[in-house]
């Protein structure tokens, strides 16, 4: 049994930690950390939880207050991790950060895109970043993972096996991603408001958006080359869930079965990827409030192009499950320890 | 370990009591029936049980293929349950039946409502209604469960024990409920198609919902005299839940605390019943997808009337759910085995 | 041609206003007052409106800046109105105020529902309430304009004949409605953020809305004694749309037909309410976007009890159509100038 | 005024015309055609239409029943256009039909993509492809329209002018379409069930929409060369809207202001096209209910790739609204006459 905290606890993200915690064996919660509700119970900011949390809310003094825990999960926002996550680390404990401070290995990129300053360069250093199926074993050894964006495993995952494999030769890949508003956060704002979400679609920050140095690092790493990527992001009217749509020249003439080989040969055993049969195609529906990601795909030979669909549920695979997988990872719990939930449907 | 078999697998409870059954540990299934998906994949028809069921629907004959199953459950339409049902029973089979067909006790008052014919009336007669909290003994013993319906479970939960204690006097009882677009069923029609029931609400079998008899019935019981109830159901644009709204006259002067305590005799160590805290209501995000029960109230001095709010996840505790907490009464296993679901949130 | 300018342009109410102004063959806006987006574009925080508004929001000073427009529509929050309601007033000005400050005769009732002190009782004894199709003479002849709350108006219209016929006997009317997300305004706050009002309903303020004193004030007017509602909010996941549920015990054996006859005397000539046949039932669907409110209604004759279900657009017969169709009244125009418009469907 | 009459009346595409021609000053129905709903008040299945059509629907004999209409709006499914579009032709009536039966010129590629054989291949060779903005002075002379397809129109406008102007030099441009479901009719499926499509995005028809060759038609008309395109639709939880998302290689060096010149020249004087400002893009509830088109754009110099964001009302421009609109060219009213629709916000 181990002992864990959250920081930022009453974010969607912290809640999805909970949840899922709550049913995982192997874990106590020990502290639940949030300023704005100090002293407030955390089941009266979390209803559905009333019956598995009684404890309140508490405003954690990470100088003071995590010497019993043997990791901490920090859910603040980006640009606020930087600091706690330090200390937690030179105080000898885990972490599992679950913001963007810790993702990019560039300090210099990830202060181009972030407009902040990072304050805790050498934990960036030994950081891991956390794509549980790619990088199992560095996460094993891990003190500190960087825990992955929503958007960027959504499309890595489908991705990392084919620059691997060394078949693709675009430099340039098409994405196109579509999300539901949870990722967009509780606090609220015109961004995430219901009226101005409902019935709409809208792009978002074209070319600007702040996941795409994420994915270009690891694309690149997976191709041992330079890889850029287009990605748009556009907010979708539904609470869980996230699309990408991926464009690729097919250049070497793959056919569906080599591509589906080469997904076979890197998650042929691994639990929560699942490829799709041909002309069967993901939806987000399919892995929602689970741990999944499906990967469906098309070669089109008419237009010599291979376009790949994959979904996974945001706050999940996309931030609280992949985290609590990579927990499993680290201490040695099988990878789907209070991760085995059915996607509910409909 | 037991073994069960479902008929009408493909529909939304039959496919919500395979969603919840595959986390059960003491349950095999045997067989997952449906005519309509005959030889295909059951993964093909709910994508979202891929890597969970590999097995393929089967038209079972319940004369010759239910030999080797301990249960069965009917998640057959109304009308169509009673002959598989009653051959199961005379076969020595314990059936759960998520029907309406054996619910009302009165067979002339069931074919007045539903306008067919009872071809199973002696099975009627040592049907067990089986709301899990309160006939709980009675379902222990039972070979035939009805299966409480969606609204009625939301309705009769709260009511119940205020009758059974005697402090309503009232004749008629104003029951306001909103329902969620699952419990309209998978078969396409106009009253479950996306463009007509996103953003809209409706009214719909004023004074005439076939949940009435039911939920008359069961009050009566209690209150051991006749008990009317004006009951409307609306149609509101989400897939899950059922909130009901029940005003009723203060006749006796209670206070919020007497009606919690109360709530606490009868409810008190059971575990899917969540009583709110005065000024708190239920809302049905709260229960999504598990099979919790809430229930808030207010006492109106002003009006001299008590408002009752209550709400259910219809799928899980109107449909699902509660057969399976029917099952675990009946073969032994603890109340939650299976149900232990943490509500999804957001 | 008239000059009308709003105060409070940006809400979604002000909003609403534009979108039917603009098509208002004779009216011409004159100013847009927005403190929060001052020498902003209007059509940058509307973008549905770029072609039709080039103006940017301004700051109104009432003391200044009203001088050439015959009419101002106030759109400003409860509280805030006083003030430059009196002010207009009192430099002659014909007004509409949208806010509930002036809707309630009493302001002892309306100083303890609102919990604000009134600054303006003198006005408050000249203000009509503005329900279009019930006090058209009185509003025609008015310079302050009270306009109805989104709830009362769907409320007391079906209402108000039964009770001033006197076919009514109860003291008590039990009233359940279901309001769409756009009634909580466009201020970000937990009450209308996407993720906690999509796939969830709930129950608020039950014995407590303030819309329960401006209810009950209208339907005793109509039956000259004092008459008590239930009223219980519901927040439904659609943008737009109120439908109330409304229960009466039917202690005259009134028929259908007696019902449909007293509305035929009061709404027969009466463009925008629609009677519905017998088993029709209104949708929120079929006035969505419309100034129409349409009233459908069952006699349950097992229960001896009336229900009647109404429909409206919150933000357009709830709000701003009606304040246009006020306006049409004050000003000798056709009531349907600027708001005839089809419902849209699907 | 002009008489005109609607085949395939109650589909949604049907009935958008009808809420749409109520207002138009010059038009007066004739008839409502519908095989299902013979007999039937038109306002029984589109209860918005309550006040503004008493007509009941009448299953129409183009042989002997169109002798006094000036137009016939055919809102038939794909395949059963041709026979009535033909007759009404052969009797010289004017014709505008909303399938697909006469957008692909080549009689061959649309018996490939469609799998029907086209029974009126002489008036494909007449049809003129109503894209109102691009082909005006074509359709002011035709006897027959094609009404675009509500993707293609999506696409195609924002396409035009940069083919035309010879600035693309791509031969396969990447189109990326999000949908409403009531693109998907109003016949119930599987496919726009609420409870499936509500918390759900899914890609469908990869490389294989029937929209595609007509999308390669025009732009390879535009282009003057051969021009594929990579097409992928996606179904998106809201009613009404389409978004396009596209994306094209810059090799040209084109910048911002560039295309929007282009724009200017081509739609500077177009009510219908709105072209958006740099950094700001295009949502669908910006145009929900109306006709218009908005385009937004961001030329990527990261990447040296131009990104196009355009969003109509799939019922509106893509469909019922902009056979309005061709209408009003033939007939010689004023383009927007009946299509003056303020965006509905929020």
């Amino acid at each position: 049994m181990i002992k864990v905290g959250v920081l930022g606890a009453t974010g969607f993200v912290g809640a999805e930690l909970i949840r899922l915690l709550i049913n995982h064996p192997g874990v106590e919660i020990s502290f639940l950390d949030s300023r704005s509700y100090k002293d407030i119970e955390y089941s009266k900011v979390y209803p559905n939880l009333r019956r598995y949390i009684d404890a309140k809310c508490i405003s954690v003094d990470i100088d003071k207050d995590i010497d019993n825990v043997d990791l901490i999960f920090c859910a603040l926002p980006h640009g606020l991790s930087q600091e706690p996550v330090r200390k937690a680390i030179a105080k000898g404990k885990k972490v599992i950060d679950l913001s963007a401070d810790f993702r990019i290995k560039d300090s210099e990129v990830y202060e181009s895109w972030y407009k902040v300053e990072h304050k805790a360069k050498s934990d960036l250093k030994t950081a891991v970043y956390g794509l549980s199926e790619i990088y199992t074993e560095k996460i094993r050894e891990a003190n500190l993972i960087a825990n992955p964006g929503c958007y960027p495993t959504s499309i890595i995952l489908p991705l990392y096996p084919l620059l691997k494999e060394n078949v693709i030769n675009e430099d340039l890949i098409i994405i196109d991603s579509k999300s539901g508003v949870s990722g967009a956060g509780r606090t609220p704002s015109e961004g995430n408001l219901y009226a101005l979400c409902n019935e709409n679609i809208r792009a978002y920050s074209l070319g600007q958006h702040r996941h795409t140095p994420e994915i270009e690092q690891e694309l690149s790493e997976a191709a041992n080359r330079q890889v850029m990527v287009q990605f748009t992001p556009h907010l979708t009217p539904m609470t869980r869930g996230i699309l990408s749509t991926i464009y690729i020249k097919n250049s070497n003439g793959l056919e569906y079965e080599d591509i589906k080989a080469i997904y076979a040969k890197y998650y042929g055993d691994k639990f929560f990827i699942r490829i799709l049969d041909e002309n069967e195609y993901p939806q987000t529906k399919a892995v929602y409030g689970s741990n999944f990601c499906d990967i469906g795909l098309t070669v089109d030979k008419r237009t010599n192009t291979i376009v790949i669909v994959s979904v996974i549920d945001n706050l999940v695979k996309g931030a609280a499950g992949q985290a609590i997988q990579n927990m499993n990872i680290m201490f040695g719990f099988d990878q789907t320890q209070g991760l085995n939930i059915v996607p509910i449907w409909p």
